[in-house]
C-alpha cells in the first residue's frame, strides 16, 4: 500500500528503513516549526532535547527511530540524542540545532549509534516526494503498530498532511505517539505553536488507548510555506482535521483493539468538563470492554460521566449510541427510553459512538479510544522476560 | 465457612437470606452511627435517603438487599427506599427514620418491595449474633463476589469488626462496595464520621478494581458503646485497621482478578501526592497486565508515576518489588538495577507489592487493586443482552 499523503505537501521528502525491530525514517522539509511533547514527569532524552531546540521556531529534518526509545537513560541518552542530531546533520550537510529527533521502543536501554548513523546513510541518499518513500516513512516508525497512519487534508491553495504512529504503551518497551506533519502553507513559528498546542489539546490528548502517557510522545509540525500566505483560523482548521485522522486512526490501532469508539459530550457547561468527562467515559474499562461485547449497557456510559468530577444533572441528561449511521436514543432527558435490541445492532460494526448531552450548557468535545479486550491483556501480560 | 467479626461486637445481630441473585441481610445494632457515602454524580435513591437520614447520628438496624441497586430509579426509587425502611422499622417495631439502607445489583430496575417484605420476615426473628448468622448476612449482600468480607480487630477493651462486598462494577449491575462496620466502643455521632471519613480515604477509597465507582457505595460504621469509651486516635487506628482489611479483601476479589496488588508511595512532599501516585500506578492497565504475567515491568511504574500530575525528580526514585516476605531493589536513586529473574520471582505469589520512594518528602500513602486478566474482559464483556 501507499499513501499521498506528506508526499502531497511541497517542499517535503522523506524515506524509511526497518530492519527487524529497529527502524529509521528521515523526512526532509525546511520551514518554520512548532512541537507539542509528553506531560509525562519521567521525559525520554529526545523530548528533553526537542523542548529546548524547538524554540528557535525552524526545522531542516527529522529523524525518528523506532527500537529503542533512550528514555531513561540520564546523561548519556541526552548526549545520544544530540550524537543522533549529529548524524542527520552530517549525512544531510546542515546545522543539528536545526535537526529533530524523536525515539520510540524499549526504555531503559541506550540507543545503537552506530546502527542509526548507518540506517541514515542507506536512507537520506533515498529522500524523495513519492507515495513509496512515504510509506517506508511511516512504516519505519511503527513499533507494535498494524497499519502506519497517514492523513491529508487539502485546501484550495495549501495541504496539512502527517505521518503518525501509536498504539499504547509497551513496556519496558512504551508504545509511543509520534506524529510528523507538514504543511506548504506559509506561517510563523507562533501561530504555527499556537495552532498545535490547540489541535493536539483537541485531538491527540483526547485520544486514549489505556490512559498511559507515553514518555516519548511528540508532535512536530513544519511549514514549509511553499504556498504561500494563509489565514490564521483556516490554518488551524485544517491542522487540526489532520490531527483529529491520525488521532481516529491510533485510537483504532489500539492494542487488541476489534473496534474505535468515540464519545462526544455535548450541552457541557466548558469545553473542559466535556472532555474531562469523554475522557472518564472513554478511559472506563468498564466501557470498553462492554463496547468489546456489543454489549449496549448506557448505564456504565453514565456511571462514568457522573465520577468525572463535573457538576450535571444526571436526571437531564440524554444519550444517543450511533454507528456512524444513524443515532438511535438510549436515555431523554433523563428517561431510560433504551430499544437494546436496536441499540446492539448499532455496535456490530468497526465504530461505535457515544454522545452524551449533559443538558448544562452549550460546549461540547469528543474523544476517541477502543474496546478493551483479552487480546490487550494478552499483548501486554507478558513482555520483559 | 463461618467468621467471628461482627459476631464478636457486643450489642450486633445479624442475619441474611439469598435467593437467586436476591439477597436481604439485616444487622440489628442500636447506636451512635455515621456514613459515608459514594462521590459518583449518578447517586441511587437509598445513597439519597442515608445521606440525610445519617445526620441523626442514631442508628438501630440496617436493612441491604442485593439483586437491584435501586439506582437510576428518580422519585419512584427514592418513595421505595423509604418504603424498605419502613419495611424494616415495622418488622422490628422501630422509628424507620434510625434504619439504615442499602442496595446494590442492577440499575435501571424497581425494587420488588413484596419480595423484600417478605424477605424481612424470614430474617428478623433469625437475628443472632453468632458466626454462622454473620455468614449469612455477608453472603446475602454478595453479588459478583467470590468470597464474602468479614474484618475483626479486637483491642484490649473493645472491638471493631465490619462485613463488606465489593468487586468492580458489573451493569447495568454495578458490583458495588458496601460495607457495615460495628464498635462497641462508646463514642459520639461526630468524632464516629471524622474517623469514619478518615479511613474511608485511606483505605475504601485506595482500593481501585477498575476505577469504576458506583452509583451505590456506602459504609456505615455503628457504635454500640457496650465497652465503654475508648480515646478517638486509639479508635481512629483500629477502625481504619478494620476497614484496611475489608479493603484488602475487596481488592483481591476484585472481577477475574488472580492477584492482589498494592502500591506504596513514600517520599513524598504530602500525603495527597502520594495517594495521587499510588491510585495512577493502581489503575494503569499495564501495570495491571504486568502483575498478571508477572512481568516485573518496572518501566511501567515509573511512568505511570510519571504522569499522575505529582512533582517528583524521576531521577531520584527509587522502587522495590515484594512479596510480601522480601523486598528486592529495582530502582534505586534513579539508577536502574532490576535483578529481572529475581523481580519476576517474586511476583509469584498471591501478592504483588511495589514500594516506590519519590525522594521529595517524608509522607505516604498505600493504594490496592489487582491485575487485569482475560476473565475481566469476559465478565464484563456481555452482561446486558
Amino acid at each position: 500500500m501507499t499513501y499521498k499523503s506528506i508526499c502531497s505537501v511541497k517542499g517535503v521528502d522523506a524515506y524509511g528503513i526497518k530492519e527487524g525491530r529497529f527502524g529509521l525514517a528521515v523526512i526532509r522539509a525546511s520551514g518554520t516549526a512548532a512541537g507539542v511533547f509528553t506531560e509525562n514527569l519521567v521525559k525520554a532524552a529526545p523530548i528533553e532535547l526537542m523542548r529546548t531546540q524547538i524554540k528557535a521556531g525552524w526545522l531542516e529534518v527529522v529523524i525518528a527511530n523506532s527500537g529503542c526509545a533512550n528514555a531513561y537513560t540520564g546523561k548519556r541518552g541526552y548526549a545520544d540524542a544530540v550524537s543522533m542530531t549529529g548524524i542527520a546533520g552530517t549525512a544531510l550537510g546542515i546545522d543539528p540545532k536545526h535537526v529533530g529527533v524523536a525515539s520510540t521502543g524499549v526504555i531503559g536501554r541506550y540507543l545503537d549509534l552506530p546502527l542509526i548513523e548507518r540506517q541514515c546513510k542507506t536512507v537520506v541518499p533515498r529522500l524523495d516526494h513519492t507515495p513509496e518513500t512515504e510509506a517506508l516513512a511511516a512504516q519505519a516508525i511503527m513499533t507494535t503498530d498494524l497499519f502506519p497512519k497517514h492523513a491529508l487534508v487539502k485546501k484550495e491553495t495549501f495541504a496539512v498532511a502527517g505521518i503518525a504512529k501509536g498504539s499504547g504503551m509497551i513496556a519496558p518497551n512504551m508504545g509511543t505517539m509520534l506524529a510528523f506533519i507538514y504543511t506548504d502553507a506559509e506561517i510563523g513559528p507562533d501561530p504555527l505553536s499556537t495552532a498545535l498546542k490547540q489541535a493536539t489539546r483537541r485531538t491527540f490528548n483526547r485520544v486514549v488507548v489505556d490512559g498511559d502517557m507515553s514518555t516519548n510522545d511528540i508532535a512536530l509540525c513544519t511549514a514549509t510555506g511553499e504556498s504561500g500566505k494563509v489565514g490564521a483560523p483556516e490554518f488551524s482548521a485544517a491542522l487540526e482535521e489532520c490531527c483529529r485522522l491520525l488521532g481516529r486512526q491510533i485510537a483504532a490501532d489500539g492494542e487488541g483493539a476489534t473496534k474505535l469508539l468515540e464519545v462526544t459530550v455535548k450541552g457541557a457547561r466548558r469545553e473542559d468538563d466535556a472532555a474531562k468527562v469523554a475522557r472518564t467515559v472513554i478511559e472506563s474499562p468498564l466501557v470498553k470492554t462492554a463496547v468489546y461485547g456489543e454489549d449496549p449497557n448506557w448505564g456504565r456510559v453514565i456511571a462514568a460521566a457522573g465520577r468525572a468530577g463535573v457538576e450535571f444533572d444526571p436526571n437531564a441528561v440524554s444519550l444517543w449510541i450511533s454507528d456512524g449511521e444513524g443515532e438511535y436514543p438510549l436515555v431523554k432527558s433523563g428517561e431510560i427510553i433504551a430499544d437494546l435490541k436496536r441499540a446492539k445492532e448499532a455496535m456490530h460494526g468497526k465504530n461505535v459512538i457515544f454522545i452524551l448531552d449533559l443538558a448544562a450548557g452549550r460546549e461540547e468535545a469528543t474523544s476517541w479510544g477502543c474496546d478493551l479486550t483479552e487480546r490487550y491483556v494478552k499483548i501486554n501480560g507478558r513482555y520483559t522476560t
